[in-house]
């Protein structure tokens, strides 16, 4: 009987305590996916239009996972870790009736080994051996019943341990099956906006902008006008000088304009 | 070009710590849980035997689900991970070409301002001059062939990282789903185990053993034999403290006997 309370109370604390950790590492993943999602949306923000839209919507499905997480974690805390923590307060009052049992016991045998000491000592003390007697008579009765009760009180415990541990592992199994459920439903939206994504309407936009940037060098190479032998020496010098600088500020007014753009894409996506 | 490198170093380097975290908690989620696989295996070995079976059942699931858990850590590494790490060496050789043109292109600017100061010092010098003119073409040529040439290694750079982002991130999320998918499957044959559960044939298996050692006291009670008027005092003492130790001894041999059988139930379960 103290064995069933004994051994549950070592492994339901041990249950608790390892769901606990358990519970304690998933929120800890749900943490490190977390700054996964900050950090795409970071990346999303500094590439072409395309690949930012399929980054955002990758992160945000990631966000649902981690908010599914969220739930997973709670719902551990309040439907697992919370009764199992509750069964400390549940078997300290078991353990406190069997003490009560040991003691109704012990009196018993207290009792009759009383009863047997007076009928070796005082044979003929009637008076002192029949309130022995009924002593013991009071004692047994008492340990009897209390017996029969802690029977009862143990089956109990057991009972109740069952149905709980049944309906804690169920919710924990429920739990975790939602979580894994809602996880496929999300990345499965997830796989297809990945796999929807055509980089090539990105690297139209790059080239583009890689051309403002170097184009008008390679339509009009500096090589040329240095070689032409009809222009003045110095005339050349100088008009390559200055092609260079023109250039130059042209590049800078493509980039910024470029970055404007940037900008008013990145406002559109923000309020889409 | 030079920030579109810098970018991508920044961020697959900071994806590929971040998911190696992520990855690393995980497997710390499969670590706690193989704990609990072992408890519930230990725990269910104190336990009568449909509870041992349920829970046992339950262990197998859950040692399942974490089978999927360590093959998604090593998928993660295999696919996510490693691919992202290769970019160090990667984008350390984009970066080699970018300085490279760099060299280039300064050359360029460093003959146009040696021939700006020939022209202006020893404008009659013509040998000289014409020797600086011919540095000025070459340095011109050279970059402009390099521009172009890096322009294409740029794009393919940006080419690349777009279509490996798109491959890693789709493999991330089907390494997840599968994950999960699985996990539904497995959860949901461990939820009708643990549902089909019922504690009756344990609680009567319980009962069983609990009249083998307190069911004689019960149907025998020494209240009875003591308070009987017919026989004398000393001899109904004496039977009273004979009947309490026999019934310690067929406690005893009954405890006995239930734990024999209990070592075979074991037996059984574990070669079944």
């Amino acid at each position: 009987m103290e064995d069933t309370v004994t051994n549950a109370e070592k492994h339901l604390g041990q249950f608790c305590s390892m769901l606990a950790a358990y519970t304690r590492k998933t929120a800890q993943v749900r943490d490190k996916a977390d700054r996964l999602v900050r950090q795409l949306t970071d990346f999303a923000n500094t590439e072409h239009p395309e690949m930012r839209a399929t980054l955002r919507s990758f992160a945000e499905d990631l966000a649902k996972v981690q908010d599914y997480r969220q739930a997973e974690v709670e719902r551990l805390e309040t439907k697992v870790i919370s009764p199992l923590k509750l069964y400390g307060a549940h078997i300290k009052q078991t353990r406190a009736e069997i003490k009560k049992l040991k003691q109704v016991q012990k009196n018993e045998i207290k009792q009759l080994a009383k009863l047997g000491r007076l009928r070796q000592k005082s044979p003929s003390d009637r008076l002192t051996i029949s309130q022995a007697e009924t002593s013991v008579q009071r004692a047994s009765a008492d340990a009897s019943h209390t017996t029969h009760q802690l029977g009862e009180t143990i089956e109990a415990f057991q009972k109740r341990k069952l149905t709980d541990l049944q309906k804690i592992f169920s919710d924990f199994v429920t739990i975790e099956m939602v979580l894994h459920a809602k996880a496929v439903e999300v990345y499965s939206s997830a796989f297809q906006t990945l796999e929807n994504y055509d980089p090539e309407r990105d690297l139209e936009d790059f080239r583009a902008k890689m051309h403002g940037l170097y184009g008008h060098r390679d339509a009009q190479p500096l090589t040329e006008t240095i070689s032409s032998p009809a222009v003045p020496w110095s005339l050349t010098g100088q008009s390559a000088q200055t092609a260079l600088r023109g250039e130059r500020r042209e590049d800078e007014e493509t980039m910024e304009a470029s970055a404007e753009e940037d900008l008013r894409g990145r406002g559109r996506a923000l309020h889409q």
